[in-house]
Order: structure tokens, then sequence, then C-alpha cells
């Protein structure tokens, strides 16, 4: 969650700089792909987030109901399926999900209905920041010293890493 | 309240420090399940918040009002029933609750119609940080040190303790 | 406003701690009860706020246009009277009302239509921390300081004091 | 924009503290005033910010499609017209606005249909503490004295100031 | 992303001071124009975001389903296309798009019916600050010196500078 990262970030006293990107995200659910799953390398150490912000129905939708669920997990690490939306192109040919935040791995599924149904949203990417890196021992330093080039760096935005590769499943 | 635990972490001086984990969370209410309770146990000393985000309905939904209400507490720990949506599948079949937080206990109930609706939403939980270990202590004294080891631990986003284990009703 | 207590809160230095607490609010308007009246005791120095979330129809309701009004204050502090919503059986039986937050006093009027419509949200309370209070000053003194036992303290969230009682209108 | 505000605010080490204030706002266009202008006086040097949440008709409107834009700048200082929401009222005779921010001068506007369409919202008054007064003075200091009897006055949420008279247009 | 701003800036140890503007934003999709590039120069060294708010059909629209799609990146660096909203005249001639952020170059585009449609938000451009400036410079000692007339500088919002113009595509 974002938020987490948030918390941790001003409760440790400013000590876990994170650098944060955001990219776009769709997944598009029809009668012959009726499941996907969005996930991450093991070896990817950054904290991924997807904040859905709409689902629609497109071309070639009927007039049924098309019922989407999520599968992931509750607090107690049981996999639950949750139903999250149900689009009719006669009432409801789309609908906001209202910034609905999903930590991987999820599945989306298209349980009742042919679709195309697409939901969209936000893939955020909040990338640690090493800590054995020049700048952050510099950083720490910095209530004590005054080293105005230091500032100026530290002034600047770090980079953001690029994710690590993944496979779609 | 998520909120709540913002203000405390800041406004007492960056003294609390609380690790949040997030959860997905469903429930389903129709003709033989009416209501759902979600609670916490009284051993549980982590706040638990569930951020509602939308609320659908399912196969088998007929063409009535299907009205949902919340049981909770007002402001004076007086039980209050709360109507919070009518779906009905020929026109709002789907309906956003715009991230509408409840704190546990709190009952889920299918005042009119015969459902199946279906909750769906987060379950947040904010682990307080236990004040009595070592890397706390060590927190408490890092403006008069500079010892960088310490720096670095910090810097390692705390460990999310999992939740206790809870029945549900 | 929630916002106004956060950017005080940080402004002045982290020195207005303030515990927030957050409720249940409800309020139904009818054919019989087309008025209904938020406020607070002139006593009660807490600040505190409605997020209304959702309205909706309930059963009874007729396939007819119900408008709410809020009648409150602006920055004029004179009185005004702010149509919100129109719910209506056939179509928009229910609706966000995207958190919209109020402060009291401010009535939930009935405008047109019979009702039964029901408004939905959060009652938040933001308690002012007693600066008068032991644990205040000893907080003051945790930059010269290091005793640990009275950062145990502070690291507990503080209680949260209940509000005053009110009489409803 | 509210987040500017904020941003400053910790950007430059809590020295610019600000106090916010909320009332209502309303705006009602019809067949005979299709027009309302948001402005503020050029001698008001608060930040005023129009954070609009709904948007419906009301008693009298026909079955037309009700258009609605927003006439303010874009990034260039170029004049634009911005249509935001159509009100039908047998499908949609309400509609959220997502807490949809404005700086004045910006102007609504019915473009199509007779209305009467209703916007409503809040309207958020940043006040920028006078930086002369004794009280921020004290402020400055506080990180080298220990006058607790300071910390006392601080610790209460600086008086609001009113907004500035204005004449509507 | 507006809160990548704001982990930076809390992270960094309150060291990179960004002043923030937000403008009007607009695009019209129809049948003549299907397509809307929003780009900024190469130049220009300002995060630009665009927060969607709504989108809606107006005058001129059939009965028919008008479906937007965006076209940007994913985390990959792989242009994708987002199916985003089916707007229907006869059913949702509005729509909320949840403050929807995006970073640019992204294109807007009618993918089905001839519109005419219209995004309507908020573009929003957040300046870093230049770090070798007066300003700033002043502002890295003020934790040990007592210049109280630099503080009345600090006090006032710095400037905005302008965004450096841009073509339109």
């Amino acid at each position: 969650m974002a938020s987490l990262v948030d918390l941790e970030c001003i409760a440790d006293g400013v000590k876990a700089p994170i650098c944060t990107s955001s990219f776009l995200f769709r997944c598009e659910l029809n009668s012959s792909t009726r499941s996907y799953t969005f996930k991450v390398s093991d070896e990817d150490d950054s904290d991924h987030i997807l904040a859905l912000n709409m689902i629609c129905l497109s071309e070639g939708a009927k007039d049924e109901c098309n019922i989407v669920e999520f599968v992931g997990h509750d607090y107690r690490d049981q996999e639950i399926v949750v139903p999250v939306a149900n689009l009719k192109l006669s009432c409801q040919p789309s609908l906001c999900l209202e910034d609905f935040e999903l930590q991987p791995p999820v599945t989306f599924r298209l349980r009742s209905g042919s679709g195309p149904v697409h939901l969209a949203g936000q893939h955020q990417i909040f990338h640690k920041k090493d800590l054995s890196d020049d700048e952050f021992s510099e950083d720490e330093e910095d209530f004590s010293e005054e080293d105005e080039s230091m500032e100026e760096e530290e002034g600047e935005l770090p980079p953001i890493k690029p994710a690590k590769k993944q496979r779609r499943s």
C-alpha cells in the first residue's frame, strides 16, 4: 500500500528515502481470456501497487451482466474471491473503481458474461533507496555538518531505478 | 481511522512507529446469510480498519431493491443502523462506496431484497511497533549519536507482524 | 475540516497533538421528518467534522425526485441553502457523496419528495490534547533529556476522550 | 491548490504556518442566470480554493441535456472552456464532481438546457499567518529555548482571520 | 505523480522544496478530431501531471457507445492502449474519472462513437526550486542562526515560475 510507505517513512525519522514511479495499467477480460494475474518476480524487492480507477465494457459487449471478481488474500493469508463490479451495457457500461489499491499477486477474473471488460489504473512502484550508497551516508551527517555542495545533490530527485523485468502470466 | 494514526504519529514527534499492512476484504449477503459481523479479538492490540470500495449484485439477483445497512456505533457509543446503499439490477447493479472507512465491530446487513450482494474493500491493519525492543531504543538516541550502522537498520522497513488469528462470526 | 487540523499540526512544529476518533453517522429524512440539524454543544471545544459518504432511498420510496439540501454558512457567515442530490428510485436509488465534509452546525433537509432518504457517513472528532497535563510537559523536554520510560508512554496512542454529550435537535 | 500549500509548508521547514477554514459553497444556474463567476478581491492575499463535490438538477428541470462548463485558465494563462457534466433527469439527475478543485477566478456556465442545475462544494481559505507577529517570533526560538509558557500558547490553534469581504459578480 | 513529489520531499529531509501550480485542462474528441496528445517540451524540467476528473458527452452526441482510451506506457516502457470509459447518452452521459493521474506523454483517443466527448481535469506542475539561489542557502543555515528578516522571506510562498511554452500536437 502506498500509505504503508508514507507512514514508515515519516515514523522512522526520515531515514528510508523511497522513490516512486507510476505507469499505466490495463487488463482485458473476455470470453477467451477470462483471467489475468498481476504478479512480480520474487527477485524484485520494490513494492508494487495497482491502483485501479476505471472498469468499462467495449465493442461487442452484450446486454448481459458482466461480473468481475478479484482473487487475492485476506489478512489470514487465505485466498479469497471478491466480486467487485457488475457491468451491463444498457445501464452501467462504465464504472469508477475508486482507486482500489491491490498488492500483487492478484488475479482478475470474468465471473459472468462474455465481456470484453477493461480494467484501467496505475501501476505504482516504490523503490527503496540503497542505504549503502554514498549519498545516504552524507545525508545522515547533515544535522552536524554544513556542506552546501552536499545539499545541492540532495535537492535532486533521486534517479528512479527501472523495475525488474517480469513475465506476465 | 487511518488518519488518526497519521496524526498521532506526526504530533507525537515521530515516536510511535507504526507498520501498516493491507489485505482484501469481502462479504456476501444473501437470503440465507442476511448478516455478517466484522470484529477482532479482544487480545488484538492492532488497529483494524475496513475501507470499503465497492458493492455489487451477482448472479441470481432479482430486479428488486437490495438495501444494505451497517450496524455500528455513533459518537455517544449508541448502536445505530445506517442504510448505505440500494442496488437494483436494472439501474444500479454496482456502486462505489467511496472508501467508506469502518472500525470493528461493525455488522453488514441485507435489510431488503434477497441479494446476493457483495461488499469489497481493503482490510488495513496498523501494527504498533513494540517500544521496548532494541531498535527503538537506538532510534531515541539518534539526535545525539552518529552510529551509522544503526541508521542502516532503520532504513529497512520494519517487519510486518501478522495479525492475530480471529474467529469470524 | 480535517485538513485544517493537519496543517496546523505540522505548521506549528509538532506542538498541538490531536487525537482523532471516528464514529458512524446517520440521518433519515422522510415526509414526517423533513429536517435534521447536526450541531455540537457550545461547551464542546473539540472539532467535529461530518464526512458524508452515501445517500440512498429505502423501502416505501416512490419514483419521484427526492431532493436533499444542506443549510449551512458561506465564507461571509451568511446562511446558504445548497441542493446536493436528487435521487429517483428508477434511475439513481443510491449516490456517493464523495466524502463531503461539513462542520456543525449544518441542517439536512428534504426539499422535494417524500423519501425516506438516508445519509450515511463518518462523524470525526478531533480532540485537542490538554497542554497543561503532565504527559505534554514531559514531551516538551524530550530534545534535551533521554528518559526512556517516558518514551514508552509516548509510544502509546493517547486515550481518546469521549465527546461531550449533546442534545439532538 | 490545497496540495500546493501542504508542500510548501513542509518543504520550507515549518516556517509558513497557514490556517485553513472551510465554508459551504453553492451556485445555481438556470435559464435566467446562465453564468456565475467565483472570484476574490485583489486585496485578498489568502489562497481560495473551490472543491466541488456535487452537481444536481432540481424542481422544474426538463428531461433534456443540461451541460455545465467551467471557464478558467490553462497553464499558458489562456482562457479555456471546459464542459464538465451533462445531467439528464431521466438517467443522471445528480453527479459527483470528485472534489474538483478550482482556483478563482472561474466561471460556471449552463451551456445547454434550462436547469435549474446546482453546484455544491466547499470554499476553502488558506490564511497565511502574519510572520511579524509576536507568536511567530517566539516560535522561531523554540529550538534553543525552553519557555514552557510559550509552548502552551503554541498549542492553541491560531485564530482564523475572517476572509476579506468581496463583491459577487 | 503528485505522490512521488510528496514522498521525495519528505524522505530527503525537507531539502527539495517544490512549488506547485494547478491549471484547468480540457480535451475534446469528436469524429473529426479523434485523438489528442498531451506532452511537454524536452527542455521542461518541471514535473507535469494530468489529474482527470470528469468525462462527458455534449451537444450532438448520438445514443451510441462512445469509448475513450488512453495510450501511454506501462512499467516496462511498452506502449499500451487502455480503454477507460464508455459513455452512452441514454444511460451515462457523464462519468467521474476519479482523479485519474497521468504523466505526459499520453494520448487520448475516441476508439468508438463520434462524440463529442470532453475530458476535464487539472494540469498540475511541480517546479523544482533552484537549489543554487540565495534563498535556499539561507534556508540551510536556519538551525544555527536566528536572522528574523530571513524568516519573513521564507514565509512568502515562492514565486511560481511559468511552465515553458509547448506546442500542442
